[in-house]
């Protein structure tokens, strides 16, 4: 067997390595285009800030390794330009002295990853704008910075964007963050992300949303940008963090079906639609867990993973890629945002019933020093319960929930198995009753109808004009800050004060996390009112409404 | 709908708000025998040590927002000393003014609670040894402590125990930790207990393993402890902790079915053998899941779960409790272990068939900053892969993976499944292939016979006599530290140096990990050798064979 693997990160290194295990006796080739083979795309970022001092150490396995321990014949600063399928070859163009050579094949990995879009703006290309894919990319934006630049403006809030912006406040630049979208992270729902946007003003980021780069211009000092919004701004350096294309370019070549938006289209076992050819990695359309759907999500776990089941495939053992359930996490400074499975925005793009519920608690117990607030927001199936998709936000013990529901949704379990889920307690690491359970016992209640809820967005489009709103926490809370048109009946006090509501129209009740509010709730049907519980009470509605729009 | 509810702690607050917001009109009332209902029993060491400052912090919900914001009738004080089921009444002692009087119920609820066993010892009712339980408790114990106590010695290094000599040693005190077992922390297995040992040796403590107290005796200085082991301790206080014991007189008393262990017998709903009481908590016989066998576990967490079940069932809910599977965790300065499920020793005790692996790897990429090493232990069963326990670990990130693991568990997942479980990855949260995926690539490898692995106890008790041993790190690894009798032959050079292995007995290969190991078992049996790879390879051994017992 003759395995031949182009690409040598993420997927095409576990696709090596794999191999070998498989197959002592396998001539394993692999070809990848620039010097380096293995190394650590998602640390680029921390390069850059400094948080990552050594370069060395993003470079993950060492080509000796696998040269020596694994036997790869690993080639590096060699580009793969065609594949001839009928010969079973692939031609290969050795960078370093521009000679090309026929290289065979019985069975091909494609792992050509994905490049960073170049929007078709004007100036695109100028000196002193990047995109970030590579070692060679981080060093060229590292020169710069280091170089003196003052101001940084990154290109699109995604992930990659929110992590250079913080590693750019790290070197002392002044940063600008422009992004299309009305808000930061634009594959997590928008509210979840209040708290990010809110961290990235107040570590001195400037965030312009709802606006783009028109075009970039040189100039003597750097770089002038013309925003969409009509305004400009002064650069020395631009970081275009805008998404990324699959590398489709060899496979279309050769005639591989690819999916309308340029992923290799591979079946379960990772094979293209030439059965000596695999692919894998951040190149290829896969499937989404659990809906089975065609999508196309560059992610570093994913492509470890598929290249192991491509090499268990070319093989002959049987293994299958589930699909990918989009987990992915982003921190910037103490804040951290997580997220897996499906959006409330894709679950209504794509007319999937769900329902929501929004918890706020502590990453561990309240009453020992340091606990932290964290956010979960759970999709779930209101016909079977089954969890749809989960997101979290806080600072601490955030990947920690967004794992367990990510196992979870992986495991297709619906909230009450979450809100029997039984975790880790002793007071510094978790509680008696985890968010995670807090979030499975909400849904539950909300499924049988004990919980009845709205949601801020109800309150904003329908019910405020018809409603009356009632603030069930204490004064002292209500006095801190509150709901425009609330007013305030303490839990403790709102049985004797009935007659101080009114009977001709709904009542929402609300307190800070949701829980006071649900006992007032089942309080005031029980005497007769129709009444509702503001679904994740304050803080929600903080999520959604944050303090800086205040019209108070 | 009358409610009676004794004992206000987890399991009866749980029960009680659950209650009340199924019926706004039940009475519901609620017995506590202390002065204090919901309090925090897991946080009652951090008081000790002065990590929580504020009593106050300890009492979670208080009287206040039960009485008030839920309508129960809670009294404190107050001991039920008897059930006249046939009546349907409790007989109750007001502790303030020692009046009695019967108060009916229409359901009862028991949630009593475990008290510290106290073992039949000379002089364990002498004042200056202790058990901790309540806030009463834990005011003695500190008053001791801040009076200016300068050796306490905590009897058993169970959870409490290893959790309380953190916080002697915090507040300067010398500490001594004495336990029957050998190892602390004695429901998890021994090897992964060793790095809290060492680490309560390193802060300071002397650790007395394989000993226990026979006698202790007041005085006119304190206590003096004589051990089993001839030698004598002094000290300033004593605290017992050496597990718990149902409180079951009120229903013995009342003729209500108890386990073997004294717990009371409940079915799923938590109905006792008394169709309208309930019993939930520390003094129930429950259910280990997956296994269906009773057991008897005190955690704060399941209580919580059991009290809302209780009351479910008691409105006419069906809902059912599952099960525990003992997930636990506990802390000790920096170091933190944690442990789901069966393990390995409880298997063996049940003749559970089993297979089992070691992974050890960092709680984040290693690439990035402060990666901190973690370890895990997985146990899985030989037919089908289910995961039946996990234990982890470490410094940072123990809680996250054995959170996962947990749910993985309740979620009946193979190994295979670990393999695949899509968790959060940014190089500050965790790695691509994360220690939980790397868990079950390895258990899978095992169960596919790609590797082929033994276990130090294999090598301890069978193979070192018979097998030769080869250490396939770097020579650098191996000056480090070095199994006895381990040969050096680096995993780069093992294929040219095959003709140095000899042919005529079986060969174990290790590495640090195992990984390395893995690959040279797999070159080894494709050259003909009888190889096997050493589970865990170094870091295992080191498990078995701490530093500190060397014959190098």
């Amino acid at each position: 067997m003759k395995l031949v693997i182009v690409g040598g990160v993420a997927g095409g290194a576990s696709a090596a390595t794999r191999a070998r295990r498989l197959s002592e006796s396998a001539q394993i080739v692999m070809f990848e285009r620039g010097p380096d083979v293995s190394f650590a795309n998602c640390g680029l970022p921390y390069y850059v800030g400094g948080e990552i001092q050594d370069r060395e150490k993003l470079l993950v396995t060492k080509p000796g390794l696998l040269r020596q321990g694994y036997r790869i014949d690993v080639r590096t600063r060699s580009e793969v330009v065609a594949i001839d399928r009928t010969q079973k070859l692939v031609r290969v163009r050795n960078l370093a002295d521009a000679t090309e050579y026929n290289e065979t094949y019985d069975a091909l990995i494609l792992a050509p990853g994905a490049a960073p879009w170049k929007p078709p703006i004007e100036g695109v290309d100028a000196p002193g704008v990047f995109t970030l894919r590579n070692l060679e990319d981080v060093d060229r934006i590292k020169a710069v910075v280091d170089g003196g630049a003052g101001h940084a403006v990154v290109v699109g809030a995604g992930f990659i964007g929110v992590e250079l912006a913080e590693n750019f406040l790290r070197k002392g630049l002044r940063t600008t963050v422009v992004e299309l979208q009305d808000q930061v992270v634009p594959v997590v729902d928008r509210e979840m992300t209040t708290p990010l946007a809110e961290a990235l003003r107040s570590h001195g980021a400037t965030l312009l949303l709802q606006d783009s780069v028109e075009a970039i211009q040189k100039t003597p000092d750097g770089l002038t940008l013309r925003l969409k919004s009509g305004g400009a701004l002064e650069a020395d350096l631009v970081v275009l963090g805008v998404g990324v294309r699959p590398e489709n370019v060899l496979a279309v070549q050769a005639g591989l079906e690819v999916g309308p938006r340029g992923g290799i289209k591979v079946d379960a076992s990772m094979r293209t639609s030439d059965p000596s050819i695999f692919a894998v990695g951040d190149a290829v359309e896969t499937r989404e867990f659990p809906t089975g759907r065609p999508t196309q999500v560059p992610l570093a776990g994913p492509a470890n993973r598929q290249g192991r089941i491509a090499a268990d495939n070319v093989f002959g053992r049987r293994s299958e890629f589930r699909g990918t359930q989009a987990t992915a996490i982003v921190g910037f400074f103490e804040h951290v945002l997580a997220a897996t499975g499906q959006t409330e925005r894709s679950l209504k793009r794509d007319g999937v019933p769900y329902y929501k519920v929004y918890v706020h608690g502590n990453h561990h117990a309240g009453y020992y020093p340091r606990a932290k607030p964290l956010s979960i927001k759970l999709l779930a199936s209101p016909e079977t319960g089954t969890l749809l998709g989960a997101q979290v936000v806080g600072t601490e013990g955030v990947a920690d929930r967004a794992n367990v529901l990510a196992t979870a949704l992986q495991a297709r379990m619906t909230v009450r198995d979450l809100a029997e889920v039984e975790l880790a307690y002793a007071p510094q690491f978790g509680s008696a009753k985890d968010p995670v359970n807090m979030a499975g016992f909400v849904a539950s209640n909300v499924a049988d109808g004990l919980d009845k809820q709205v949601h801020v967005e109800d309150w904003d489009t329908d019910l405020s004009s018809r409603a009356a709103l009632i603030d069930v926490r204490t004064p002292k809370e209500f006095a801190a800050g509150a709901i425009p048109g609330a007013v305030n009946i303490p839990i403790d006090e709102i049985r004797e004060r009935l007659s101080e509501i009114p009977r001709n129209r709904p009542i929402v009740v609300h307190c800070q996390v949701g829980m006071r509010g649900y006992m007032a709730g089942l309080i005031l049907r029980n005497a007769g009112f129709e009444a509702y519980n503001l679904g994740g009470g304050y803080k929600t509605y903080r999520l959604h409404h944050p303090a800086s729009t205040d019209h108070a």
